[in-house]
């Protein structure tokens, strides 16, 4: 038997209360022991909740108490978040979290903390949801030299994306329509400006890598710029367009970006649509391996951070390799040197972009005055020259796809 | 540092220790130790070899080597494999594998003395080769109550029903074309009645369900029986035919089978063509995952091995919680109960077909005196029923779908 409590009974806190509750059967077969929620700190009361006599206001009733051995934090954000899972690491508990912020800004802090005091910091909900993809990678692709990770990891902005393409409606349209359905947030910017993709790039490339790489260090760019036009220009050229998390070793250093690509129908990746996540992992050995599901939502959240409780219970002893290295400067480098092709939408002829790109592939749906084409596969720095000899680009966006 | 074996230098066998080699600086940092190749064995020599020194014909020195804490099996088969697994065991070594036929056949056994001895047991690389699958089952989904399984788990038929699928081939011809190009055996019988597909549907039946389920509980259909014109057919119904290996829970008993499916085109694993593999776990809280990747092939399933073996290292005083209790008659049920559409093709007319079927959706591919048709849904008792009233099917193949 072992004492578990909750830090913060959001979504994802009541949805882990709720599983624990539901599956405990094969909870308890799989971690080998009973597992009781003794505690759930929150700020406001829930009164007829199942678990209202667990609800307490005191987090030093957690964090003396030495019956409770693993601590699940579900508050998000960094700053209460970060103090007390340093002080349950501190007190020699275990802490399984979803907080995706916290893991890419300060994770490996809390790792080495952990590794200080015996205990472990998980954290496999942090990244796509319910899928299984932080245990996988660290794990069974211990093996493998990982070359390259990318991926849809944001659920709201593929179901934004995915409206778009299919219903051609412009993107203010299909957010508020994401908004009403409750994919979105009242303030979507963390969603659409990548910044959430951003850092869960940051966490899978720490881990891929093996150093800490920060958000300040994956240029990202979202999806407000992309139109309903640039939708039906990459139908033409067979492909829809994806906010991919995108990271690449460059010799040793991790070259990390989130932006908008052109995907290839017959890529694995054009067909996870809606809210759902899709995440390729590339070793040297096994080649390219592809980890789908749903991204988010209370229950596939929720579950991950159960079986990552269960996981901290059998390993109540013994520390999970689970980490990385700190970060600095030399850890990441300029992603804009990795070379694609790109997909430049413009208002210029065909004649004079065929002038300064040479041969490329236009696409052949037509709208007044516009004119959209892929090019051959050259860097950031390079596409960017040529757009400035007098084809401005009105969408530039990278292609996936051979290299 | 730990001392490794190899037991079988086959395709597998030397993979792994290409891999152990190529890869050791992240598989030394993942372990938290080096991880030192000690002994091959095998019947054959290999001069020149870059392991010559390593490679010794008496297993004994083994067995009996208190210095060799983690054995790899990769011989195959179930006689000498078992024999040799055992008595590793016995002698309180780590066992891990890619012997898919072994680990169906007495996986429990095996799994119930590693845990009297209290070492390890693991097999990822028998299912799917290098796509994660055993522990994200086992360990990241540990908090789901899982309710079916089910996908591509054979390359060689997959690549051979792609081949079919895209170029219009008969069975006879692509089965040769694969042959040609290493991807069927020269004796395929293993892989094209369906046997290989079986034993890993046994392995990921037991995980899910806690209770071994055996080969022979299992029906099993091939893919001999597939036609070029049941592609065309299928086609012309939004689908390809895909070998599917499933299992659903009914009544906390798994209802396990193997046989050829029509997949719709929107369905993921659709996409999944050539010799790759794609499994879908769906779990009660996190739905539907998929995984996909290379099933098959010496380096993806050697980086799998080597990734076992480094978790053996990590867990080399702690015992795995991955095992199931031992199977028997009342752990399986009777999969031909489960409902679904089936496709029919005929050489009755359509109105016939009608007459006995009620509504159903005709192919509109038409070929010479033939048609073919998508029922509603049924059992399969109450399919053969119905074709037993006149309207006998030249291929009778379950529809993947809502059910």
């Amino acid at each position: 038997m072992i004492n578990v409590a909750i830090l913060g009974y959001g979504v994802v806190g009541s949805g882990v209360a709720e599983v624990l509750d539901k599956n405990s059967e094969r909870i308890a077969r799989n971690a080998g022991r009973e597992i009781i929620l003794k505690r759930i700190l929150d700020v406001r009361d829930f009164p007829g909740s199942p678990y209202e006599s667990l609800f307490i206001k005191d987090f030093d009733l957690i964090a003396n108490d030495p019956e409770i051995q693993v601590v699940v934090e579900t508050i998000g954000g960094t700053d209460v978040a970060f103090e007390f899972t340093s002080r349950c690491l501190e007190a020699g508990k275990s802490v399984v979290t979803s907080n995706k912020e916290l893991v890419a800004a300060r994770g490996h802090e809390l790792l080495r903390l952990a590794g200080l005091k015996g205990v472990n910091y998980l954290f496999e909900a942090s990244v796509g949801g319910g899928i299984p993809i932080i245990r996988p990678v660290a794990q069974c692709m211990a093996a493998n030299k990982i070359n390259e990770i990318y991926g849809i990891i944001n659920g709201t902005t593929n179901y934004i994306l995915t409206e778009m393409g299919t219903k051609g409606a412009e993107f203010s349209a299909a957010l508020s329509d994401a908004q009403k359905k409750g994919y979105a947030e009242a303030d979507p910017a963390t969603d659409i400006k990548g910044l959430d993709a951003c850092r869960k790039l940051c966490i899978l490339s720490s881990l891929a890598f093996g150093r800490h790489i920060y958000p300040e260090q994956v240029p990202t760019e979202g999806i407000e710029n992309v139109t309903a036009d640039d939708m039906r220009f990459a139908a033409s050229l067979g492909c829809k367009i994806k906010l991919l998390g995108r990271v690449r070793d460059v010799g040793g250093k991790a070259a990390a970006y989130v932006a908008p690509h052109l995907v290839g129908k017959d890529n694995l990746l054009a067909n996870v649509d809606g809210v759902m996540n899709g995440i390729v992992v590339r070793g040297n050995a096994v080649g390219d391996v592809m980890f789908y599901g749903a991204g988010a939502g209370k229950m596939p959240t929720a579950s991950a951070v159960a079986a990552d409780v269960v996981d901290a219970v059998k390993h109540i002893h013994l520390r999970k390799l689970l980490s990385w290295e700190e970060g600095g400067e030399d850890a990441a480098t300029d992603p804009s040197l990795l070379e694609s092709s790109w997909y430049i939408r413009t208002d210029v002829t065909g004649e004079k972009a065929t002038r300064e790109f040479g041969e490329v592939i236009f696409a052949d749906w037509a709208d007044g005055g516009q004119t959209a084409f892929k090019t051959a596969v050259m860097n950031e720095k390079k596409v960017r020259e040529l757009i400035g000899r007098g084809v401005p680009a009105l969408s530039l966006f990278r292609v996936l796809g051979d290299y």
